[in-house]
């Protein structure tokens, strides 16, 4: 069902030195499928993080942005756990202690302070997480901790997702070669607001606390933060930069550094491209689509318009039908909200076929131009505004039969 | 497929005094069908309207706005013209001239003047409107107008609706019966910001203009702008009221009259029924539901967080499947975009069943509770912010399987 999903092998997902990875079957919500997972980091790794904008946030993300917040007194993050099949969200101060109690427990079992771990949960919301379950399967995480793990590591967090998801690369920054492998997890309830529903990228570099916040804020605007499926922000969106300083790259500690912006740009797109994996793999998903939106007054607009375009029922499912019943393109673009929007300086494309100039359908269109382009598995919607320069890029999916079949029997 | 529809008995939709409908086949898009209305006026009638906020706003909607703006110096709106099958939105100039040639032919052929007349369209979006053939229609229109044409009108504005949509009703004010009676359609690209897709309501009582100009601004907030299906505001969003001034309730000047407010109101509910039909006969509706948002700070945020359940594609997937995956409700209140709400002071309720408390899952719910409002055919969802007094109400229905077959085949 996925739309032009890259096959992954898994031995081609290059190990990060210094990172591993164990996972377990702690039958959290379903027996028998690998639902715990523990990354560890060894000493003098540096780890930031992007949490979800929902203030019904789930209570890992709160202890997460607790465990971050102390990172530098608590000598530094050296774990995360993750389960899915239950999202300890909606849970009150009930699941805020088990979300402690889990990173004790792992405490516990390695030696660390709690504080250096960052707990994830994802899964169904509003029932209590089955802390016992998940503190029982982190000895058998423990023990099945290797380098190698990043492809079990994808499908130990995957829940609605057909595929485990990864992305590995390799980049050379002043003769020095740096690696970087992530996993990521989500299909559904995805329109991220600061991230997606899990993502984990860990790096070998060096780099110092501060530059890889930065970073992370920088990476995940242009990633994560650029998807979306159904509009619905999770409650526990959580994407995490780990740098492992393991290259011999030298440390980065500024942002002016010009090695901080080959690596930033490298980072980007590993996490574009695994950030894309999720669309691709989008609930239902028929079509993989690219919506981009040029000539804005500033990206924000653009960026309202885009999801204007990609949140629109009516234009998901002229997707879904290959249909170029392109109006309602132009009618979402018309109730985002922009009060000033001259339609008449508006230029409306589907890959090269220009369907709408100045407003109103280009003379020249031919609908079965447009046809062509709708019946592909990635289409391209590109709308210039005649305002600025301005752009904004977000990545979407159709709206299909198969998306209402798998939310209305998620629980079941 | 649509709930709890009532039956309307075409013999109980009262004439108002002064209105006439007549519907003719204009084999605008598709052959045998009733697709062009034409509604008369006597002579003294006022008339008011509010129209989509979509910046891409049809044809009609701009000529309407610019006969409405001359009403005094015209002598007054003395007819109605409708076609379905095709929207005049995104035709640029071209379908300005087709909407005002609409009117001039229908002016022409009832020796009213052009800007006496309002134009309405409704269909598909970025085709030329095949003006000819409306034009062709009018003469068989104004054959047929009669008084008790108020079903045949309503099936003649039908697109997508399985079923026409009229209210009528009577009201007593200071011992003089005052007739009101309305028609609606509309099933999809339903979301409302000003008006709804088409509505048209006739009463009896005389009205000042800058009175009229009033009460369907009041109305409208209370009635179509509290609708929603799929998020999508139309291009051709419209609501009318005509007042023909023939009842012997004496003339209303004022907003302070007495008899103003006890009409008003009976012209709300009357409007708010036939905004509900919409959402009863919305696209794949199997479930009619009132989302009510209690405790607010202000009437804005309320319907804010009203609208983001109400357009979670999770949220109305798990009605479809009567599953009470309630946490979905919380997440989509979250992301509403409310940066300081408290979700601990957030209560919860499925009907009378108190779902979460206090943020959390209330420890006696039991999962057979919302399981049985779920089944339901008619729900309510209230949640109570505990921020303030305000409090909005919006109606919507779920998203099930039909809804995606239908936008898939529209124009197939």
């Amino acid at each position: 069902m996925a739309v032009n999903f890259p096959s992954i092998d898994p031995a081609q997902l290059h190990p990060v030195a210094g990172v591993t990875l164990g996972w377990a079957e702690g039958h959290i919500r379903k027996p028998n499928r690998k639902d715990v997972l523990v990354i560890s980091l060894d000493e003098g790794a540096t780890v930031a993080g992007v949490f979800t904008a929902n203030r019904f946030c789930a209570a890992p993300v709160i202890v997460c942005r607790e465990h971050l917040a102390k990172v530098q007194a608590s000598g530094g993050i050296r774990a995360l756990v993750i389960n899915t099949g239950n999202a300890n969200a909606g849970t009150g101060e009930p699941g805020l202690a088990d979300a402690r109690a889990t990173c004790a427990e792992l405490a516990r079992l390695t030696g660390l302070r709690a504080e250096q771990i960052l707990p994830f949960s994802t899964g169904v919301i509003l029932e209590p997480l089955p802390v016992d379950r998940v503190k029982a399967a982190l000895p058998d995480a423990l023990a099945h901790r290797d380098a190698a793990n990043w492809y079990l590591g994808a499908q130990s967090i995957m829940t609605t997702d057909t595929l485990p998801k990864a992305v590995s690369a390799q980049v050379t920054i002043d003769g020095h070669t740096v690696t970087m492998t992530g996993i990521s997890k989500g299909a559904g309830m995805i329109r991220p607001n600061m991230a997606t529903m899990l993502g984990f990228l860990a790096i070998d570099a060096k780099l110092a606390q501060p530059v890889l916040d930065e970073m992370v804020k920088y990476v995940a605007d242009r990633s994560f933060n650029c998807i979306t499926i159904d509009g619905d922000t999770s409650t526990n969106d959580s994407f995490i930069i780990m740098a492992s300083g393991r290259a011999s790259l030298p440390a980065i500690t500024s942002t002016a550094d010009p090695a901080y912006v080959a690596l930033r740009d490298a980072v980007t797109a590993t996490a574009q491209s695994l950030s894309q994996l999720i669309v691709r793999d989008g609930e239902g998903a028929t079509k993989f689509i690219t919506v981009k939106v040029e000539g804005g007054a500033d990206v924000a607009e653009c960026r309202r318009i885009a999801y204007s375009i990609a949140h629109s029922p009516l234009v998901k499912t002229a997707f879904f039908a290959s249909d170029p019943n392109l109006g309602r393109i132009l009618c979402a673009v018309g109730y985002a909200g922009i009060d000033d929007l001259d339609v008449s300086r508006t230029d409306l494309y589907l890959d090269e076929v220009l369907v709408a100039k100045g407003g109103g359908r280009n003379p020249d269109y031919r609908e079965e131009d447009g046809q062509r382009v709708m019946k592909q598995a990635e289409i391209t919607v590109r709308l210039r505004l005649g305002r600025g320069e301005a752009e904004a890029t977000i990545w979407t999916c159709d709206l299909s039969h198969d998306y209402v079949s798998i939310n209305a029997d998620y629980r079941s």
